[in-house]
């Protein structure tokens, strides 16, 4: 979608060998020298080679110690941090510090910063204050970050530029003047004319007519929930505002340093963030993710798998970055748990068995001052002795074993999950018949039965091409992206298993429900109608005839074609399918028109994966976690994760890489443990 | 009382003779052409006659659609649409549209939106945005009502004008600057001088001595309560603003259509909703209601009961109007539930036995973008093909045997229940001894009771005659108006047993406690004197000595005439009297201090009942809800309605009119079902 | 600390001799005369009589009435006020009237109020809603303070000065411009220069690097936390802010008034408020106190001993003032319960257990009007027959009976539990490791073990000599005052045996982590180092290998000198050390890394204790709570409450002040009872 205010690097080719930031696979984090005096940079270096560190982002947030007043350099501390760094051969992810403007700017310009849809203009403090439309941020942004590309552009340090942080992290939605302006402009751009917008909105309800784009509001403050199609536009919008911004700071680096490549740190996991990062991928040269698991969510290692997975079909399967993740607890959750035994480590190795090729931490050292006082570290308060330093330590020497490992990318799967960043937008965008879904809830699930049984997933955008694929979940994918239809019905008639579950296929992507019985996407294709939705109270439960129990959600559904596999046993609906297949070509559609609980979902899939013949990764324990990575053409690794209390086994034949040991055959799996095994030509 | 901003439509005499909307009962809904292509609509009016629809509400929320520009007219579509209705033998309740402006008109005018109590101005979009102080809103909005009322004043489909669309909802309370300018002139109407205001708001409290109308604020943001007086004026100037909008619409249609009568949905149930619809009734020519059940409340059917009997209360026993309630979920909750089987019926026709001439639903078609795109309709997304299409058409049968009941008014019951809106509004203005307090609780609690046994309930205002009832029941009428204690004490005399429950008779009419030992109001009537109040926590309980529990709420009562017929028995105040009863003349006065559980709440209504000789409407097994209506001097009407899963069986004798069944002596009413038996002589 | 607008009375010596308010113990309670026709203040004053009270809190929140309009002062009905309790002999304790502005003022100057972090200005109406930077305010204030005191100095009525009221309850924080502008002087004054002000606060983080101190904004709304030093420093400024005020008027009244002794009440219990009261005792003549029970909390009548100790603590030990609790319910409380049967009594005379030389109420008459309508008082709205008055009126005997023990001290204590209101503000100031936590949780927890066990204890500031003491106790003490390790130190090395529990010692005075291990302040002293936190989730438990349970908190503690006593036997941690001891000098440091439920805090209390050496106050039975005041060199009296539904025993001898009995040996102290011995010599 061309733009005004987006413009693209069209004159700017992409540097074409990608040079890997680091001598083997990446271990690291964000250094931030300027909070500590010399005396500790000294050992922060020594501490640094200890623990097999051989990258690090430098800079973020420094903007306020680089420019110290307006159009006021002061590089002396930052050029001393390069060399220190470059003499200990350790490469930097230099950050354009834009994340956090000066207090200077902030006092001089307080009319950059975001506005809430209450009208609340952010402080001063803080971090990401700042509108990406504010003409006079971005001016002032692009000074700063040209002259940071200018004074580094020959260091021997510079591995890669960092843009900004967490664009779209706390300014993810901003209502102020600007935006609403550049807003309008972009409805302009999109709609041609105002007649098309009302027909995309079905502006006719509550007469909300528009005669002029001038006439479109943000969608502040109001009493009643905003019109469906307006929020979620707005919701692209704002994603491309903010996509827009690092655009421009790219363009300044790549004409400063055309060899230099480039990336930001995406938050894949932040669902539903406002970052679209399907679109932002193409304008980067390396994928990177932030990725914090929480504490109190008991699928949280299938939430990292799901992750990396999702971090990976954005990469398009090639190898991508961990550019932060947490040594140990955070502190903006309620209670920030620590990392359990081994779990750090695990953690770690499992973003590298969805294809990582490093593993960066926010953050080196743990400040004592700040609001992140509290956020852990490589090298925590208590200093490097410490067991979160060791486990560290002992992961550099994990990372070295697995050297041979970079550049490999993880072979394809045998399962494709769907995941849609526009779904999750469209679902928030307006009144919904539930207020307790969430839109990774059940992805999740599915990815966690998944991995208990060593199958490999692919989560793929809805643009994907399915074919190859033998299995294909949909899992409440709310909104129907234009073809997914008819890419589900090639892969079903090409002998996929194709299941979908409740809330897919609803709405287009002007948000506006699809007509003529649910899902209405995948209607014809499941041979299913549905003329009613029955979401279930919080604590609510139905019975399926199969013996299982479910909750969250129920509806009417008729069959139309396809046969009933489970039905409701109790409630208002009992006796109504619940599980249906539709025999497509040489495949099939599933249904799935409830949530049933753990062991009533775990049975479904096996029915599934064994009609598709799904296999797994290899054959192993029930619980194993399994991955293989590849070279093209040449050496597998296979990745074997235990989470659980009990040494698992799996069939392998090879040699371990983080243990040198060889094995054939049954190889256990230590509690809390791992192997990778370089394996055997088979 | 006067008003400058209200005006009365004294020179305007109402239409005398009523001409119902439809043939026989109404059945329709809000029918909103604006947001569909026109092949559409000749499907639309296909459909509604084969559902048996009579009566549409049309034209609300189009004033965008109608005025495009400011001052320029787009009626092609409302009349091809009015046509085509006239033409199906639809009868068009035509709304005004000015529930929402124009786009337009909130770019022009941004300040006719409301402002909340934060000082946040609603902004475009949404609805009911408007504030009823607003001049520029008012002009604007007249000249559409003139203009539209010119353009239809002679269309043979207008049966009825629908003046705006529920007032005072989203609108209820508005602090802008023109709002509290009207205030300071309502206060000043009202007292006269501002001694007198000092006094009914006891201002010497915190010094909030006044000394001029204009020191008074709204009751804006503060860090502490507002004086409870204030508050509760606030809410009955909010009110009045409201329907003074009301009377300015309806004054400008009386004056172009003179004889076309004038409706406004209320929404009665909202409760407490700012509108006192107490003052309103006697401004529109029929009472009509909007009505939606909350899906986890066990006791929505109960609240159904008393909600149809507030409104024929106010409709002081005359025929209403249903005129929204929904024929599945809505989108406002938080888990939109659908209806169970059969109830759909059981609501409508629950609404006819407690006095409805016709049930409309929101909506006619399901929208598939706006705000409301998943609320139910009788044409779901799915279509005609469709459960509740289904439903609705059988539904239009069952109105069609019903016919004969039209404009037969329900019986007077022998028992009646005090509800009073002010007390509501009283008991949220300022702090309270308990935040567990519902106001609608103990009422609907009772009706369930009364339901159960097959009594019929009145629900009356506090100013109602309440001589001839044999049972007055008066639940947490926490404020006591003028006159109600005189009107219990004289029903009591005559025979009537009284029911008094905690926390009636609290304050006055200016939210001022009555000192002297709570029930201030009614204690002379009661005999008792309670000086303290002991609420309890939630889930704690007490037990009584008839071995039932109560929770909620206690208080140390002492005798001071009446005699205890339960007592607590357990917590700090064990052995204080729970139940009292007083002889007043040929009657009694019992005083309930707290809130037994169901059981409990039973056994003391089941004394009572006898007591005072209530007996059902038709005898009848347990749970089966009964109701009478009758035309005067004729016909009766017996609606006998059965919510559980077991037939239950009445007494009765004469034509089922549902079935066209004769009937005599024990008449089995299926499990979900209902009976209307047009009776023999008795 | 030196500040321009907090100007200290060096010129006008404090009053030497204080004289006290009332003959014997005060009772009492805020009087409203003003809110009452003049027939009621004779039945006021002919009640006070019967019920014993001897001193009345007057003419707070009365400046509308006194200043009716700018510059125009209406004295009259409190000439006559003064004059009538003089008459009755009572004292009066005469409020300046400046918490809450007239009408009039907040008209012409709203820029005196208060205004939130979201930008709220609050409006007029409540109480408390002015800035204490507010200049204007100021001016009119002082004002109406010298007015009053010019009027009254020579009453014979004033005992005292009631300086305002709660002053920082409502108003506790402000963000307006005028805020703003001092809060940037008291920082320029505090840290000289800007790059001091970077140290301290650490503003590297985030670039938050200031050059000039007009670039400091108020903590307003930001979409992150902001920087917990500045936070803190905002707490620190706004306490003295809010102090300046009282000062500021305390100088008009000591110019006008030289000998009248001055006070306003402290809200000890509001923790954590923001006033820091350890700065504000210096500056009263007499430390006064409000006290409420929090109706839910089973630990009521712990807390209460704790607040009357931390009183107790901040008066240096010496006689204080209850100048408002309640005689039953609040109306600020979710549900506002009651008090049960004897707990005025024993509320009451627990705090004269604790030092209080009297106890007033607020209020003396239940208003029937106001925001306030439903807070109890010694007349209840029912009147002097009830349950209430009456048991104020055995209040008033009991006080008189203990007349004896006016201007005597509590004896000290054997224990100390150290309390820093800075810890609690340090700990909110920012994110933490839980937001489980909450800062008087574990002090009250263990006054309650030690309460049950008869043991006394001073709660004193971390400033506090804590030589002579046999215990120290440091809950949860987050931020390390300068020199409390070196005094804890002291302590043991003398032989205390001190404990330290988790979250204590973590910052330094600038809300900084201490490196190296927490907990960072105490870790040499208790021979522990901690290299990570392992927050409990709520509902979470773990094991310890004593068989308690604990909650909330865990850590990683390794022993570097102490030997561990309990561990934690389940979970990540299993195996870690949970209670260690450390040996110091002829004492012991201890140090608990968990929270174990009550029993097992009582096991470790029991253990810690019998090493200690420290007795009881007397033999008694478990659950008997005991105190002992004494004059210097003469008379001791020995309080034993017994809140429980069983009698219970202990030693003593000597005469029962409020029976006259003379008791010797065990004496029985009866089931919600009390008993005060005047002991003989022992």
């Amino acid at each position: 979608m061309s733009s005004t205010f987006i413009s693209h690097a069209a004159d700017h080719p992409a540097p074409t060998a990608f040079p890997w930031i680091a001598d083997g696979l990446a271990l690291g984090g964000d250094y931030s020298p300027e909070q500590w005096p010399d005396e500790v940079w000294a050992e922060d270096v020594a501490l640094m080679r200890e623990a097999g560190v051989n990258s690090v982002n430098l800079g973020v947030f420094s903007w306020g110690l680089l420019e110290v007043a307006n159009g006021e350099f002061d590089w002396g501390w930052l050029d001393r941090a390069m060399d220190l760094l470059h003499g200990a051969g350790i490469g930097v992810n230099l950050a354009t510090p834009t994340a956090a403007p000066p207090m200077w700017l902030l006092q001089a310009h307080p009319e950059i910063a975001t506005v809430d849809a209450d009208g609340r203009r952010t402080g001063p403090g803080g971090r990401l204050s700042w509108s990406p439309s504010s003409a006079t941020f971005r001016r002032y942004a692009l000074r700063m970050v040209r002259a940071l590309a200018e004074r580094y552009a020959e260091h021997p340090a510079l591995r890669m530029w960092h843009v900004s942080n967490e664009v779209g992290n706390e300014n993810g939605w901003t209502y102020d003047d600007e935006t609403v302006a550049a807003w309008r402009v972009w409805l302009e751009e999109h709609y041609g004319d105002v007649a098309a917008l009302n027909a995309a909105w079905g502006s006719a309800f509550w007469g909300h007519h528009y005669t002029a784009f001038s006439q479109v509001g943000g969608p502040r403050h109001s009493r009643t929930s905003h019109n469906p199609g307006m929020l979620l536009d707005f919701e692209r919008f704002t994603s491309q505002a903010l996509l827009g911004h690092v655009i421009a700071e790219r363009e300044v680096l790549r004409e400063v340093t055309p060899n230099v490549p480039i990336t930001t740190n995406f938050m894949v996991q932040h669902s539903p963030g406002v970052d679209d990062y399907r679109h932002w991928t193409g304008e980067v040269d390396l994928v990177a993710n932030d990725h914090y698991t929480m504490g109190p969510d008991p699928r949280r290692a299938s939430e990292l798998i799901f992750s990396a997975a999702r971090t990976r079909g954005l990469a398009e399967g090639r190898p991508w970055l961990l550019i932060e993740h947490s040594t140990g607890a955070v502190n903006w959750q309620g209670v920030n748990r620590a990392k359990g035994p081994g779990e750090l480590r695990l953690d770690s190795l499992s973003h590298v068995a969805g294809g990582a090729d490093g593993t960066l931490f926010f953050q080196w050292r743990a400040s004592t001052a700040g609001a992140e006082q509290f956020h852990s570290a490589i090298v925590p308060h208590a200093g490097a002795d410490s067991t979160i330093f060791r486990d560290v330590t002992a992961l550099g020497a994990d990372l070295r074993s697995l050297a041979p490992i970079r550049g490999s990318r993880v072979e394809a799967a045998q399962v494709a999950l769907v995941f849609d960043h526009e779904s999750s937008a469209a679902w928030r965008s307006g009144p919904k018949p539930t207020t307790l879904f969430r839109d990774i809830d059940l992805p999740v699930r599915l990815v966690e039965a998944l991995s208990e049984r060593g199958v490999a997933v692919d989560v793929v955008p809805a643009q994907a091409d399915l074919r190859g694929y033998r299995a294909v979940l949909v899992p409440t994918v709310y909104l129907a992206q234009d073809g997914l239809a008819e890419s589900l019905r090639t892969a079903a008639e090409a002998g996929a298993s194709v299941l979908v579950s409740y809330l897919s296929g609803i709405v287009d992507p002007s948000n506006r429900v699809i007509p003529g019985g649910y899902p209405g996407a995948f209607r014809e294709l499941l041979g299913v109608r549905v003329d009613e939705f029955f979401p279930l109270f919080e604590h609510e439960r139905v019975r399926l005839d199969d013996g299982a129990e479910a909750d969250l959600w129920t509806e009417r559904v008729a069959l139309d074609g396809a046969e009933a596999r489970i039905r409701l046993d109790s409630g208002d609906l009992a006796g109504t399918p619940a599980l249906t297949r539709h025999a497509v070509g040489a495949g099939a559609a599933w249904y799935l028109a409830t949530r049933p609980e753990r062991a009533g979902l775990e049975r479904i899939l096996d029915e599934l994966l064994a009609e598709a013949g799904v296999a797994p990764v290899a054959p192993a324990d029930r619980g194993l976690v399994l991955a293989r990575r590849r070279h093209e053409g040449s050496a597998s690794y296979l990745f074997a994760v235990n989470r659980t209390e009990q040494p698992l086994g799996l069939q392998a034949s090879g040699t371990d890489l983080l243990t040198g040991e060889n094995v054939d055959g049954r190889v256990e799996v230590p509690a809390r443990g791992i192997r990778v095994i370089q394996e055997s030509a088979r």
